[in-house]
C-alpha cells in the first residue's frame, strides 16, 4: 500500500495580492492539518480573474518564477508543512507571457514549470490576449508523495491532456481552475465541466483533483478596458474523483474551504494494469 | 434545425442465429415505429458472446460481409423502414478475422465497414484469440440523417476513439457493446463504463448512443474449451447522452427494449463552435 491524501482548496479572490496569498496559506494549513500531502490551489489565485478584460497594463502582472510572490511564499510553506503545492501564476519569460504552474515539492524545491497548452478565448475569458500557448508540453512531476500531472483550467476540457499525462507516468491528475458564468452563452457549464474530468479519471483509471475559485468579480467601464462592464460569478464546485471517475469529495458553488480524499497508489496501479486499457492502446492508429 | 432521432436496442441473445436476428428485427421495427432514424443494436447480437471461451471451431462463425446473415437481413429492413443501422458482425477477410460493423444507410446500401481497433483480452473476454486488431482506422459515415462515428465495445474506453471520430466530422457517436460481470476482478464496471462515455460526449460536445445486451450466458466444460466452466451476466444499462454527457435515456440491467432521444444537429454544431474546444486543440503537442 502506498497511501496519499490529496486536497483541493476553494476560495474567493480579492483585488489584493498579499491578502489572497495569506488567505490561500490559511487554507493550505487547514488542509495540511487534516492530513493532506498534495494540496491544489485554484488558477491565478493571487488576483481577481484579470482576463475578464483586455488591459495592456495587466501584462505587468507577469513575473519570472524566481520573482513571483506566491511561488516565493509557498516554497517556504511547502517546506514547513512537508506538502506538495502546484502553484498557478502568471509567468514572464523574456518576451513571452505564460499561464503557468510551478510544482513545489515537499522540501520547498521547485520541481519545474508547466505552461498551459490550451488557451481559451471568449468575451470574458480573453486569455489569448495575455498568454502565449504553452511550450513545455505536458509534464509529469515526481514529487515526494506521487508522480503528478498538472493541466491548467482549459486544458481540463481536452482528453489529450489527461491521456498524455497518464501515458507519461502520472499517478494523480490536478487541474487548477477559474471558471464560472457565461454572460453571453447563457449556459451553466458546471455539470458539463465535471463530467469531462470525471471522464478523464474514468478513461485513465486515475483520480482527478480540481480546484476552482468562487465569488462575483466585477469589471467597471474605463478607458483602459475600452468601456467594458461585466461580471463573472465563479462557481466553485471543486471536486476529487477516484480512479473510476466517481466523485469522492465535492464542494458547493459559494463556500470557501478544503476537501480531501485518500488513495492507495499501488491499488490504482494494479487496477490500471488489470483493466488492460494502456496495454491495448494503438498509438500507430492515432495519427491525424 | 436538423432534427434526428437516435435509438438503442437492448436485448438478450440466445444460441440460435435466426432467433436473434428475428428478435433484433422486432425491436428495430418498434424503434422505427416510434420515430427512430438511426438505430443501434448491441455488439455481435447474432450469437451468445462466444469470446467467453476459446474454441477453434468458432473461427467458422466469421464470414465476409456479403455473406453475413444479419447484414443481409438488415439491408432489407433498413431500406423498408428508411432507417440507418450499424450492424455488428464477425467478419472474415481472407486469412484475417475482425470484429466489425457494417454501416447500412437508410436505402439499404452498405456505406462501409469499420473494424474494431482495440481488442480486449481477459479471462472471459478472450477477444485477442478471435480478432485481429482492426486495420481500417477510425471512420465516419455520411448517412442519410447524420454523419456518424462508430466504435465497437472496448473502443468505447479509449478517448482516442471518440476524439478521432469527432475530429473527422462525426455528429453522433455509436458504441455497440457486450459487457457484463467480471468473475475474477469482482468489480461492477457499469457506472465506470457509463462515465467514460459520458466523458467522450462531454469532451466532444457530441451525443453518445451505447447499446448493450442483457442476460446470463453460461459456458459448460468440454474438451474443445479446455474444460472451462463460467457464466457472464451482461448488464444492459444501454444509454443515450446529450452533447454535454448528460444521460437523456437509459435502461436497467435486465429489461429488453428500446430507448430514443432526439437532437438538433445544427444546434450541436453551434455549441461545438461557440465552446471553442476544437479551435484550441494543438495536435503538434500530442505526439507521443
Amino acid at each position: 500500500m502506498r497511501m496519499v491524501t490529496t486536497a483541493a482548496v476553494q476560495m474567493r479572490c480579492s483585488d489584493r495580492i498579499e491578502e489572497n496569498i495569506a488567505h490561500a496559506e490559511e487554507l493550505v494549513r487547514e488542509a495540511a492539518s487534516r492530513g493532506a500531502q498534495i494540496i491544489l490551489l485554484p488558477e491565478l489565485f493571487e488576483r481577481q480573474y484579470f482576463c475578464q478584460e483586455r488591459r495592456y497594463e495587466y501584462y505587468r502582472f507577469a513575473k519570472p518564477v524566481e520573482e513571483n510572490d506566491a511561488v516565493l511564499r509557498f516554497r517556504e510553506v511547502a517546506k514547513e508543512l512537508s506538502v506538495v503545492l502546484p502553484i498557478s501564476f502568471f509567468e514572464k519569460d523574456g518576451n513571452l507571457l505564460f499561464n503557468s504552474v510551478a510544482v513545489l515539492d515537499a522540501d520547498g524545491s521547485c520541481l519545474g514549470i508547466y505552461r498551459k497548452t490550451h488557451i481559451p478565448d471568449d468575451h470574458y475569458y480573453q486569455e489569448k490576449f495575455y498568454f502565449t500557448p504553452g511550450n513545455t508540453g505536458f509534464r509529469t512531476f515526481k514529487t515526494r508523495y506521487a508522480t503528478i500531472g498538472v493541466g491548467i483550467c482549459w486544458d481540463q476540457w481536452f482528453p489529450e491532456t489527461a491521456r498524455f499525462l497518464a501515458v507519461n507516468g502520472a499517478e494523480l491528475l490536478y487541474f487548477p481552475t477559474a471558471i464560472g458564468s457565461e454572460p453571453i452563452l447563457s449556459v451553466d457549464s458546471m455539470a458539463h465541466w465535471r463530467r469531462v474530468m470525471q471522464g478523464h479519471a474514468a478513461a485513465n483509471l486515475m483520480p482527478v483533483t480540481a480546484a476552482n475559485r468562487i465569488g462575483l468579480e466585477e469589471v467597471f467601464p474605463c478607458e483602459e478596458n475600452g468601456g467594458q462592464k461585466s461580471a463573472l460569478e465563479f462557481y466553485g464546485s471543486s471536486f476529487i474523483t477516484n480512479g473510476t471517475g466517481e466523485l469522492k469529495a465535492s464542494m458547493d458553488r459559494t463556500s470557501e474551504g478544503v476537501i480531501l480524499a485518500e488513495f492507495d497508489l499501488d491499488e490504482l496501479m494494479e487496477n490500471r494494469l488489470s483493466w488492460g486499457l494502456f496495454r491495448d492502446r494503438r498509438p500507430d492508429m492515432y495519427h491525424e
